[in-house]
C-alpha cells in the first residue's frame, strides 16, 4: 500500500523521515486526546451551570448534525462526480476517497472541537469561582484541543496520501483539498449566519427594547446566542483554518514536485511536523498568575516560544536535508558556504512566519481599544451615529491597504529569494511562505477558540448569577478572549489569500500540463493585455461584492425572524417575570433552519460562478477571474473584519466609562457601530476566506474539462445554461424577504400608521 | 500652421470634414453663449433674492479663484517639466502648450459653468413665482450651458491639435489630456470636500442640534452649503466629465492612428461632432407643461431624441466614410454587403450608447425611491440606525456588481466585434465604445448641473420666504434635480472606467513602442502569472481604499471646524433671533481653506504612487498596478455612489410620510443613513473617477523614463526616496486631527465628563 516507501529513489533517511512525520501527526492528535481528558476531568460546577451548558451543547449539536445531514448527500454525489473527473482507475478511487477524507477531517475538526468547547465552557465557569489562572488554563487548553486536531489531521492526510501515491499524489491531493474547502465554506457561511442572526436578534429585543442585560435567562434567544458563538467562531473558524492548512500543503506538494522532485515534497511535510511540535511546546507553556493583565502576556509568550522553536527547527532541518550536490555553485546567502546546500525554501518559510507576526500586529493595531484607530472611532461616538459609522468605514478601508501591502511584500520576498530562476520555483516559494505562516496554527486556533469558550463561560456565569468575584474573573477572561479572537481573524484572511495565490499558481502550471505546452507558452495567454483576461478579471472582482451582499441580507432576514419569536415569547407574562423557562429550543430551531436555507445561495454562487466563467469565457478569462477574486476578496474581507473590530472595541471603550459611559448618547451611537459591524466581521468578512479558496479549487478541478471543451459542445452549453438559470433564481430569491418577514413587516406598518 | 491640412494623404473631403468638425465645436460654444444670453436676460426677482444669490456667487468665486491661484504655480512647473519629457523641440513646445490648454479648458468649463449656475439659480427662483415650466426651462438650460462648453472645448482642443500635428498629434494630445485630468482631480476632490464639509456642518448644528429647517438664514453655514453644491456638483462634475471626454478622444486618436491610419482618427472626431449636434437638438427640446410629473418625462424625452439622432448620424457617417477598398472581403455584418465598407467602428460606438443607457437605468434602479433597493433600505429604518446602515451597505455592494458586469459586457462586445483581429483593434473598439458612451455628454451635464441649480433656487426660496405655491414648485424641481443628478453619477463613473481602460491599452501599446518590441513580445511581460505583475496588482487594488479613507477623514475634519464655527455664531443672541445677519463669509472662508489644505494629501498620492511603483518595481508591476486600480476603483466608486443614493432617497421616502414620517424614530435612522452616505456619494466616490484616470495618465507620461531607467541610477532612487518619504508624511498627517479639532474635542470631553 505504501508504494512510495518501497521506491528506491527515496533514501532510507527520507523513508524514516516520512514515518516520523506521520508519527508527529499522531503525536499531535494524542496531545489533543491528552488535553481532552485533562479538561473533561475538571469540576463541572453546580447543577444550574450544567443545565445551561447542556442546553448550549444540545443546540450546537443539533445545528451541526442537521448541517452534516443536509450536506452528506451532496458530499456523496460530489465524491462520485470526482471519481469520473480523474483518468486512471486507482487515481479516481484515490481522489474520491481523499475527497471524503478531506470532508470528514474538516467536519471532525469542527464537530469535535466544538463539542469540547461546549463542555469546556462550564468547567471554566466553575473554575472561575476559585482561581483566575485555572480558569484561563482550562479555556486556553480547550482551544488547543481544536488546534492540535487541525494540525494533526491536516498533516496526517497529506502525508498518508503522499506515502501511498508518490508522484501521482497531486491528483489525489486535489480531492483532499476540495473536501476540506467545501466543508469549510458551508461551516463558515452557515455558522456565520447562525451566530449573527442569534446575536442581533437577542440584542435587538433584549438590550434595546426590553433593556435587560445580555445573557439574561428570560431572553429566549440567549441559548441560541451562546450556541452561535460556538458554531461560528469555533467550528467555522477551525474548518476555515484547517482548509488553509490543507490547501497550502497541497499546493506546496504540487509545486514542490514540479520544482525540486521529492525533496520539494518532503521538506514542507517536515516543516509542518516541526510546527506541530513547536505548537505543543508553546501552548503547553501558557499559564498565568492570578492577575488578569498577565493573561495576554502569557498567551503572547507561548506564541513567541512556538515561533522560536519553529525557526530553529526549520533552519536545522533545512541545513541537513536541503543538499543538492548536482546543483552548481550558489550565492553565499543560499548555500551558507556549504557546497550543494540550498537554504532558499527555509528563507521563504521564515518570510511566512514574519508575515504571520506582521499581520497579527496590524490586526491588533487596528482593533485594540487603546490604539489610534479605535480611539478615532470612539471619539466620533460623541457626535452621533453617523460619524461613528463614517469613521469606522474610514478605519476599515485604510486597514485593508496595510494588510494587502504586507502580503504583497511577502510575495515580493519569495520573488526576491527565487529571482532569476524558474517561475514555478517562485510559486513554490509563495506556497512555502504559506506553510511558514501557518506553522503556528496550533497557537492561532487556541487563541481563537479561547474566545467563544470564555464568552460562553461568561454567559453561564450571568445566567446562574455567580458571585461578584467570579463574574469579574469571567468578564476579564471574556475581554481577553475577544482580543485574541479578533487578532486571529487577520491570520485567517491572510492565509486564505496566500493559499489562494498558491492554488492560482497551480492553476497556471496545470494549464501548461493539460494543453501540452511549456510554461513559457502559457504566460502570454494570461496577460492583462488580453481582453478576455481583463473581462474575467472585472467579473471576478465583482463576485466578493455580490457574495457579501447576499450573506449580509441573509443575516438580516434570519435576525428578523428571531426578533419576532423573542417578542412573541416575552408576551407570556410568566416568562417575563422569570417564573417560566422560555422555549430556547424553538429559537435554536429557527436559527438552524434559516442558516441552512440561507447557505444555498452563496454556496451555489461559489461553485457555479467559476464553472460558468470557465465554460463560457474559457480558461484565460477564468485565470483573470481568479486574480480578480483574490484582490477584491482580500480587500473587502479585511475592510469588514477591521471596521467591525474597531466598532466593537469602540463600544467597549465607551462602556468602560468614557464619553459618558453606559446609557449616554455616545454609548447608543457606539452600539449602532457594533451592530453594523457584527454581520460584517462575523459573517460576510470571514465567509470570503473559504470563498476565494473554493473558487480557485473549483477552477483547478474543472480545468481539464474546460480545456477539453473549449470548442464547446451542446452538453456543456446545456449545463452552463442550467447553471446560469439556477444562479439567477438564487440571486433573485436572495433578495426576497421571506414570507414571514413580509407578513410581520406589514403588521408593523399597520400598527405604526394607525 | 495647419500642416495636416496641406498633407496630400488627406482627401479634400477629409480636410473639409475636419474644418466642419471645428465648425461644429464652435457651434456648440456659440449655442452656450446663446443660452447664456437667454438665461441672463431673465428676471432676477426681488432684492432679497439677489442678495442671497450674490452671496452664493461671491462664495463660489472666492473658492474657485483661490483654488486656481493655488494650483497655477503647480501647473506652470508641470508645463515646464512636460517640456523636458518630450524629445523633439516642436513636440515639446506642443505638449507643454497643450497641457496648459487642457488645464485652462477644464478650469473654464468649471468656472464659467459654475458662474452661470449661480446666476441661474436666482432666476429659477424668480420664475417659480409664476410658472413651473419656465422655472424648469431656465434651470435645465443653465445646465446645458456647462454641457455645451464641455462638448465644444473638448472637441475644439482635440481637433486643433490633430490639425496642427497630424501623425505626431499623439505626443501632444497626452499633454492636453493630462492638463484636463489634473484639474479635474483637484476640482473633484477639493469641491467634494468643500461641499460635504459645509453640508454636514450646516445640518449637524442646524437640523439636529437647533431643530431649524435646512437653508434657515440664521444658520451661518447656509451660504457655504449652497456654495458647496455649485463647487462640488457643478464645477467638480463638469471637470470630471470633461476629462473623460478628453481622455477618450485622446486614446481613440492614439489607437485609431495605430490601427487604421488617419481614418481611425477622423472618424472619432466626426462621431463627436454628431454628438454635439444631437445634444443641441435634444436639450433644446426639453420643455414641459405646468405639471411637475411631466418634468422627468421631458428630460428623458430629450435624452432619447439625442440618442436617436446620434445613432442615425453615426450610421450615416460610417456608411459613407469607412471605406477601405484595399481590405479583403469582410463578413456581411461588417460590410453590409458593400465592398470595402467596415462598419465595425460604428457598431462599437453603438455599444457605447447602449452602455450609457444601461448604466443610467441601473443607477436609477438602485437609487429611485419607488424601486426595491431603496424600499429595502427604507423599511430597515423602522428597526433603527444599524439596520438602515447594514441594508444600505448590502444594496451598495450589490449594485457595483451589476455595474461592473455591464462594463465587462461592453468590453466583451468590442472584443466580439473585433474578434480575430489585431489586439490594438480591440483596444480601439473599447475607446470608440467610450466615445459612443460620452456622445450625450451635453445632455448628461445638463441633467447633472440642473441638480445644484434647482437646489440653490430652492434654498433661495426658503431664505427669502417665498409664497407657498412657488415653494412647492421649487421643492418639486429640487426633487427632480436630485434624481437627474444621481443618475449622471453612474455615467461619470462608467465613463471614467472606460477612459482608464483605453489609457491602459495605450500604456501597453506604448511599452512596445518604447522598448522597440512587437506587441506580441510585450504581452507575456504583463501576464498575471508573473509575480511582479501580481504584486503591482495587489498594490494598485489597495490605492482606492487608501484614497477613499483619506478623503472621508478630510470631510470629517473640515466638518468639525464648521460645526464649531456655527455653534459659536449661534451663541450671539441677535443671530439666533434673526435680527443680525450671521457672518456667512467666515464659514465660506474656513471651507475654502480646509478644502485646499485637504487636497494636498490625496493629490500627492494620485501622482506619486504610480511613479514610485513604476521606478521601484518597473513597468510590468506598474501595468498590474493600473489594472488593480481600475478594478477596485470602479467597485468602490459605484458602491459608495449607490449606497449613498439609496440612503438619501430612503430618507426622502420616510419624509414623504411613510413609517411615521418626519420626526419619527424611523426618520432619525434615515437621517443617519443619509449623513453616512453624504461623504461617500459626494466626496470619496466621485473623487475616484479622476483618480483612476490621473494614475493611468501619469503612468503613460512617466513610461519613457521608467523604461530608460529600469536599471536604476542614483538620481532616480533619490527621487523615489523623496517620493516615499513625502507620501508617508502625507498619509501620516492625513490621519492627524487638526489642532483646532483636538482642542475643541478636549473641550467637549471636559464638559461631558463634568
Amino acid at each position: 500500500m505504501f508504494s512510495v516507501m518501497a521506491d528506491p529513489n527515496f533514501s532510507i533517511w527520507e523513508r524514516t523521515a516520512l514515518w516520523s512525520v506521520l508519527g508527529v501527526a499522531i503525536l499531535g492528535l494524542l496531545y489533543a486526546v491528552f488535553l481532552s481528558v485533562e479538561v473533561l476531568g475538571k469540576d463541572q460546577g453546580t447543577d444550574a451551570m450544567r443545565r445551561v451548558s447542556r442546553a448550549i451543547r444540545i443546540g450546537a449539536n443539533a445545528y451541526l448534525s442537521r448541517q452534516f445531514r443536509a450536506i452528506a448527500l451532496l458530499i456523496l454525489v460530489l465524491a462520485a462526480l470526482l471519481y469520473f473527473t480523474a483518468g486512471e482507475q486507482h487515481i479516481a478511487v484515490g481522489r474520491a476517497c481523499a475527497f471524503l477524507m478531506g470532508s470528514i477531517f474538516s467536519a471532525s475538526v469542527g464537530f469535535i472541537g466544538m463539542n469540547l468547547a461546549v463542555q469546556g465552557n462550564v468547567r471554566v465557569a466553575a473554575a472561575s469561582r476559585t482561581s483566575f489562572a485555572e480558569a484561563l488554563k482550562i479555556a486556553y487548553r480547550t482551544g488547543t484541543i481544536t488546534g492540535m486536531l487541525t494540525d494533526g489531521l491536516g498533516l496526517l492526510g497529506g502525508t498518508l496520501i503522499f506515502m501511498v501515491y508518490g508522484e501521482q499524489a497531486y491528483e489525489v491531493l486535489l480531492g483532499f483539498g476540495f473536501g476540506g474547502t467545501l466543508l469549510a465554506l458551508f461551516m463558515r457561511v452557515g455558522g456565520g449566519i447562525y451566530t449573527k442572526a442569534a446575536d442581533v436578534g437577542a440584542d435587538l429585543v433584549g438590550k434595546l427594547e426590553r433593556n435587560i442585560p445580555e445573557d439574561d435567562p428570560r431572553n429566549a434567544a440567549t441559548i441560541a446566542d451562546n450556541v452561535g458563538d460556538n458554531v461560528g467562531d469555533c467550528a467555522g473558524m477551525a474548518a476555515d483554518i484547517f482548509e488553509s492548512y490543507e490547501v497550502t500543503i497541497v499546493s506546496a506538494m504540487i509545486l514542490g514536485w514540479a520544482s525540486f522532485g521529492h525533496k520539494g515534497v518532503i521538506f514542507p511535510l517536515l516543516v509542518r511536523a516541526v510546527g506541530v511540535v513547536s505548537s505543543i511546546v508553546g501552548t503547553y507553556l501558557v499559564r498565568t498568575s492570578e492577575q488578569a493583565r498577565a493573561a495576554m502576556r502569557a498567551i503572547h509568550l507561548g506564541y513567541a516560544v512556538s515561533a522560536l522553536v519553529s525557526i530553529a527547527g526549520f533552519c536545522l532541518i533545512g541545513f541537513y536535508y536541503l543538499r543538492f550536490p548536482e546543483a552548481g555553485p550558489l550565492p553565499g546567502w543560499v548555500s551558507l558556504g556549504v557546497a550543494g546546500l540550498d537554504m532558499r525554501p527555509v528563507w521563504t518559510t521564515l518570510v511566512g512566519i514574519a508575515l504571520a507576526v506582521s499581520i497579527n500586529y496590524l490586526t491588533d493595531y487596528c482593533t485594540a481599544p487603546e490604539k489610534p484607530p479605535v480611539q478615532f472611532v470612539a471619539r466620533a461616538t460623541q457626535t452621533g451615529h453617523a460619524t461613528t459609522i463614517i469613521n469606522g468605514i474610514a478605519v476599515g478601508l485604510e486597514s485593508s491597504v496595510w494588510a494587502i501591502l504586507v502580503i504583497a511584500l511577502a510575495v515580493f520576498g519569495s520573488f526576491l529569494i527565487y529571482q532569476g530562476t524558474n517561475p514555478t520555483y517562485i510559486a513554490y516559494g509563495v506556497a512555502m511562505c504559506g506553510i511558514g505562516m501557518l506553522t503556528l496554527t496550533g497557537n492561532n486556533i487556541s487563541m481563537d477558540v479561547f474566545g467563544p469558550v470564555a464568552d460562553n463561560a461568561n454567559g453561564i456565569g450571568e445566567m446562574v448569577h455567580l458571585e461578584k468575584k467570579a463574574r469579574q474573573t469571567l468578564t476579564d477572561l471574556d475581554a481577553c478572549g475577544n482580543t485574541t479572537k479578533a487578532i486571529t481573524k487577520g491570520i485567517a484572511i491572510g492565509s486564505a489569500v496566500i493559499a489562494a495565490v498558491s492554488l492560482f499558481n497551480a492553476y497556471i502550471t496545470d494549464i501548461a500540463k493539460l494543453t501540452g505546452k511549456t510554461y513559457g507558452e502559457i504566460v502570454p495567454l494570461l496577460s492583462i493585455s488580453e481582453p478576455m483576461v481583463f473581462i474575467g478579471f472585472l467579473i471576478g472582482g465583482a463576485v466578493p461584492f455580490l457574495f457579501s451582499s447576499m450573506t449580509i441580507r441573509a443575516v438580516g432576514r434570519a435576525a428578523f425572524l428571531i426578533v419576532q419569536e423573542v417578542r412573541a415569547q416575552f408576551k407570556d407574562k410568566a416568562i417575563w417575570e422569570g417564573t417560566k423557562t422560555p422555549d430556547y429550543a424553538r429559537v435554536v430551531g429557527i436559527c438552524t433552519t434559516e442558516a441552512q436555507r440561507e447557505l444555498i445561495g452563496p454556496g451555489l454562487l461559489a461553485v457555479l460562478a467559476p464553472l460558468i466563467v470557465g465554460f463560457v469565457l474559457h480558461k484565460e478569462a477564468l485565470g483573470g477571474f481568479l486574480a480578480g477574486i483574490i484582490l477584491s476578496g482580500q480587500l473587502l474581507a479585511v475592510f469588514m473584519a477591521n471596521a467591525g473590530g474597531a466598532w466593537d472595541n469602540a463600544k467597549k471603550f465607551v462602556e468602560d466609562g468614557h464619553y459618558g459611559g453606559k446609557g449616554s448618547d455616545a454609548h447608543k451611537a457606539s452600539i449602532t457601530g457594533d451592530t453594523v459591524g457584527d454581520p460584517l466581521k462575523d459573517t460576510a468578512g470571514p465567509a470570503l476566506n473559504p470563498l476565494i479558496k473554493v473558487m480557485n479549487m473549483v477552477a483547478l478541478l474543472a480545468l481539464p474539462f474546460i480545456v477539453r471543451h473549449e470548442e464547446g459542445n451542446l452538453f456543456i452549453w446545456l449545463v452552463v445554461l442550467a447553471g446560469v438559470v439556477t444562479l439567477s433564481i438564487v440571486v433573485y430569491r436572495s433578495k426576497q424577504e421571506s414570507p414571514e418577514v413580509l407578513k410581520w413587516q406589514s403588521a408593523i406598518e399597520h400598527v405604526s400608521s394607525a
